[in-house]
């Protein structure tokens, strides 16, 4: 079975988004109720996710709503509140009718400056109501202008400890930028993986939530690339080794639009902390000209990756995935 | 020949950060003169840089401020402008005792929101009146809160025309972060490096100015590790090929430090790209316990690189660095 554990729903129905519109132009006066039909559901999904689970031969993917439009910084908790009960409903929605297909991740409804137990009704609703296996945690509601604290801060603790109660694990991802500097896909997204993994480090934050689980996506932002400085930083603060520091509790995803990043993310990271991933229908969308394939077909790297045993292949597609996300059971 | 074409004055005594201390505490009344002897100077760099260069058989170190001192957000740009004089006279005296073993690259006296042509004195007297041969440009003058607008808006053309017509390149470096989010050489230094370089991919600067040149420090960040991505953004936003589009203009560093980074960053950038440094002394001091070496003693990697040609391994420790900065005369 092949898992990828990485998949928003970018292509979901214009009136998701028309209803977006109108609840962030005049929220206070707000009460349209989102309208999409189940075949406006199947249409926004069969030439799309579904086509390339085919076409590529995965099974399941684990799917949230679009990060890039959790848009937590756009008006107030309640804003971010109604909007984040629409968008998971729309992905259990999603789920029920391909449960074969996609197993519901949730958008949390965090907001710049909110405390994150603020968060734990919805994430308990998902979960305990609708299903859902697992959450994003933003780690920058403001969009871009980093305002918040570290991961690592007691600020968040009462969520982590809802996290650990309910056996789920976090994807750590960021929405789009307001801040001109930072390309959202390009640039945001990436220093965001980079930012909070270097926060870990700082911290010591799984000597008190020994259980908790963090997804590190694009497979980790800059940190694979830059093993040997976060070795080195880790060493020079005193910490143990990362694979001790960290490693019981962080994983990878394999986000990484090339065989050369692929291999090194193989190389230096151990296969136990490393979960499939496409990100597909996401961030690059063009044929490789240089492979004649899509960019984003992550699974032709690890396929092609030398020296990959079966077995380990085993692990990143399937057996990774399940051990992270326990409450996933086809 | 092999040149390491980053390096910062790290060591520098503490006769220059007292100073700095007594001028940002009341810079209105601060008039003290900055004292520091040759022999001072000696003692900082014989035991240091220069013991490193013999030990790893390096010859001569591109050499400039420390960059997490630049501080370009604490104080006015007087207080910049005073500050960076004193780093970069100190340089100066630096590469004049040891003209062998250092040649100078400036710190600018840039200042949040203040136009970058007020660097242009300090750059000019830099090169013209002390045989300056480049320059560090911090795209984040406010310290880790990223409030200038991108590297590529016209903001900044006015210091890229100076630039040009010295013909020095600039090494796009942050300085130190205020931000609790981001750790300065962990998260700081990383996410700059990626993120300028998306800037880059966004614009067309290189049309406006084909000869302009920038070093993207640390390896380029998370650039090489996701070189598909951003082959692939480029592609979807209708830009040339990267090679096209920035590879005339834009080298990666070799502030990578593990094999599996610096193996990465040879198979992905064309070998004319790739720029030799170590950043000694720098962000990671220690030794590797997986190899018994310097974390940051990258020759080493680029000697041992599989596949790696005499004539590349020439091109990368000499060649390309003296073709970047072209002002650079042994």
């Amino acid at each position: 079975m092949i898992i990828d554990c990485h998949g928003h729903y970018t292509t979901a129905p214009q009136a998701l988004w028309n209803w977006r519109k109108s609840q962030v132009s005049d929220p206070k006066n707000f009460s349209r109720k989102l309208v999409i039909s189940d075949q406006e559901i199947r249409d926004s999904l069969e030439g799309a996710q579904l086509r390339l689970q085919r076409e590529r031969g995965s099974d399941l993917t684990f799917f949230s709503p679009r990060a890039g439009s959790m848009e937590h910084h756009v008006g107030d908790a309640a804003v971010s509140a109604a909007w984040s009960r629409e968008c998971n409903d729309l992905i259990h929605r999603v789920c029920s009718l391909y449960p074969e297909n996609f197993a519901p991740v949730c958008q949390l409804p965090q907001s710049p400056g909110v405390r994150p137990e603020n968060c734990i009704a919805e994430l308990e609703r998902c979960v305990t109501q609708m299903g859902f296996i697992g959450c994003n945690l933003n780690p920058d509601p403001s969009g871009g202008w980093w305002k918040e604290v570290p991961l690592t801060d007691r600020w968040w603790y009462p969520l982590y400890e809802k996290m650990v109660e309910l056996d789920v694990p976090a994807m750590v991802h960021v929405s789009s930028s307001c801040n001109p500097a930072f390309h959202f896909t390009g640039a945001h997204y990436i220093n965001a993986d980079t930012t909070a993994f270097m926060q870990l480090i700082q911290g010591d934050l799984f000597k008190d939530f020994p259980t908790l689980r963090f997804v590190i996506p694009h497979g980790g932002g800059a940190v694979p690339y830059h093993w040997g400085r976060y070795r080195g930083l880790a060493q020079d603060m005193k910490k143990p080794l990362l694979k001790d520091h960290l490693l019981n509790n962080v994983y990878f995803d394999t986000c990484v639009y090339h065989q050369p990043g692929i291999d090194l993310l193989l190389k230096v990271i151990p296969v136990e902390n490393i979960l499939f991933a496409s990100e597909m229908v996401g961030a690059v969308r063009g044929i490789d000209p240089e492979t004649g394939q899509y960019y984003d077909d992550t699974k032709r790297y690890i396929e092609n990756a030398a020296g990959l045993s079966a077995a380990d292949k085993k692990k990143i597609f399937e057996g990774n995935v399940k051990r992270v996300y326990p409450r996933f059971k086809r």
